[in-house]
């Protein structure tokens, strides 16, 4: 049995990497960028009309022109033109090419055009409404780098550069396991000493979320089997995520089998609650992780935000955030275990507030859909405050 | 041009319903529900070991007996046993149904066991080490309401209470349309006047985000073909999110073909910056709802997050959260239009704090990329402050 801390750490030295891949931009979305990348061109490419409106030289004005002939119209999308004669203008639209020979652009608002002239009511600044060439990157520029999250902006980015392809962080192959003769499926009725299966698609759901598409597998009971299929499962897969089957009891296999298969064990059990009979190991000739968690969904679910998450995000080279919440109510917590305890987040005045949820046992499946995430307590003699700020550990995505 | 607060309200107004379909839980992540969801069952279904132990009737503890004779052992997964004799113990191992006769577990930890017999070491409370039927849920109670987005753990309690199948809102059809001859493909070496496109692509990833797989156009600066295929797409769809063609240019063909085309103009330009000449309508015939954006990359950025995402949430039944964050440095907003700046949030002490990303130009596509969303500032006449509290739009889905 080790301390919460220790075990944390221990995970985390344990991350591995798993290469590259390349993806189309289409399914970049989520990924992790494995190569930094860089402006092909400046950004904007070519000095830009940021209006609808005329296109000039500012000598004119300087020298009190405020007629100006309109030569023609310059659209966006089309090359760069050239005004003619200095003292007239171009008509030109959001998106072209400043011509040749201005430098500055009126928006219509501020002009009035009449017979083929552009008359001016208010007066402009030099170069104003241009964006000028390279003015938000110059060409080579490093725009995204590697070991970075792709979103929304980042496809943005990567578009506006050319980048149909991309190198991304390879995702580890996980196989989702689960042990316990009292499960049955979604689809059954079950008899009334069982219950159906949720860590499993709870698990799915939550790597769903990382781009991962588990496999799935369900062991009954039986030591010899599951002997036979964790040898298999451990060849084909980076990570094997168990659930069930390693607590105290006489059918709690998986320690002995895992260790039985050469699986070098780095932990079993952690001073935490809930999630304490947390097995964890590593198959060396296989390269795989074991994550071997407690049956009781809550254990599950929150063992693999607490240890799972942070691993796989450190694997892939992605920074851990750290986040901590300030405290609704004031809160005891007594004993000699790590507390994880669930709360629902507000956000308050931009604070973010945790408020304890009812129903705080292992077992309670329903109290984690009325939570955000947990909280970390450790036992402490005296109360926690209301107001102290904590750690928090965060199990759903807040838009 | 209306005030941005106007312009908001008027949006989230012509919010729509869609109706609901049926779908397989594999596929219900990040879907919102369109049924309450209740327990099929007591919650646990029986009376449930949380221990590996022994099951004992708590009358010998006070009859002042600690050995007890083993009768035999209880799996999980297997039908209600019987305690024979109430001297005696049963083992009993975690998520096994209560014997009958018994009424306290006692863990392994706490017991000795050798030849047949088990002998406690340690004082046990009545009761203890046993999760009741029903003690999380009763049969019959409501687990989870209508309008709840699922996430992983809402797809644990769908899964225990048996929902294979789940009705949830049904998702607008969506068609993202570009203009602008100045666009090429991400796979195209621009010419020195083109650009690549990106809002489409960025905003099919943001799409992404909510399950949404929009259809996708682009559309030359042709009035003709724009009329010809926005009457089609009008019909096919029930919504429109377009990008660019909406300022003064000549060009700008998106509102007047929109007009003929008997969609009703909402509103036509915000006082706002980035984002100023949004065109936002509907068309009574077909209910198609128009997001027309500028074609600006950060316009278009700013108000999918500002307007749209708010109408999708509150079309599907969603609340919507208001986020407000604190300001990391003072900063000056003058003039008449409301602002969205970008920010970087970091949690400090349980704070969001928003601090500035450098670069704010409306077509900066790679500052998005730095930022996680807008604060939003009216204009004052004295500077904002380090410390004020203002309201914050994400763009980044964070942890």
């Amino acid at each position: 049995m080790i301390a919460f801390k220790e075990a944390y750490e221990k995970v985390l030295s344990h991350s591995q990497t798993y290469g590259m891949e390349k993806v189309l931009l289409a399914s970049s979305m989520g990924r992790v960028l494995s190569e930094d990348v860089f402006a092909d061109r400046d950004f904007p490419p070519f000095d830009r009309s940021t209006k609808d409106g005329i296109a000039i030289d500012y000598e004119g004005i300087v020298n009190g022109l405020f007629e100006f002939n309109i030569e023609g119209v310059v659209a966006a999308g089309t090359p760069k033109t050239k005004l003619s004669n200095t003292n007239n203008c171009l008509e030109i639209m959001t998106g072209a090419v400043l011509p040749e020979n201005t430098n500055t652009v009126i928006m219509y608002e501020d002009v009035t055009i009449e017979n083929g002239k552009a008359t001016i009511n208010k007066q402009p600044n030099k170069g104003q409404n241009i964006h000028r060439r390279g003015g938000d990157e110059k060409e080579g520029a490093l725009v995204l780098e590697e070991n970075t999250k792709i979103s929304a902006s980042e496809i943005g980015v990567l578009a506006a550069v050319g980048k149909a392809e991309i190198w991304v962080k390879k995702l580890p192959k996980i196989t989702l396991i689960s042990t316990g003769n009292e499960l049955v499926e979604v689809t059954d009725t079950p008899l009334p000493y069982q219950i159906r299966k949720s860590n499993m698609h709870s698990l799915y759901a939550a790597l769903s979320e990382e781009n991962v598409v588990p496999q799935q597998l369900h062991l009954a009971d039986d030591k010899a089997l599951i002997k036979k299929e964790l040898s298999k499962a451990m060849l084909k897969n980076d990570v094997l995520m168990l659930s069930g089957g390693v607590s105290m009891g006489k059918y709690d296999f998986i320690p002995a089998v895992l260790e039985e298969l050469g699986v070098k064990k780095v932990f079993h059990k952690v001073l935490q609650r809930p999630g304490k009979p947390f097995w964890f190991g590593l198959h060396k000739e296989s390269n795989t992780v074991l994550f071997s968690f407690p049956g009781n969904p809550v254990s599950t679910f929150a063992n693999y935000h607490i240890y799972f998450k942070d691993w796989f995000n450190k694997s892939l080279g992605l920074s851990i955030p750290k986040i901590d919440v300030v405290l609704a109510q004031a809160i005891m917590v007594e004993g000699t275990l790590t507390r994880f305890i669930r709360v629902k987040i507000n956000v308050v005045h931009g604070k973010l507030v945790a408020g304890l949820v009812t129903g705080n046992g292992s077992g309670d499946l329903t109290s984690l859909a009325k939570s955000d995430g947990f909280i970390r307590l450790e036992p402490m003699a005296q109360s926690y405050e209301k107001g102290d700020i904590v750690p928090f550990v965060a199990t759903r995505r807040k838009a």
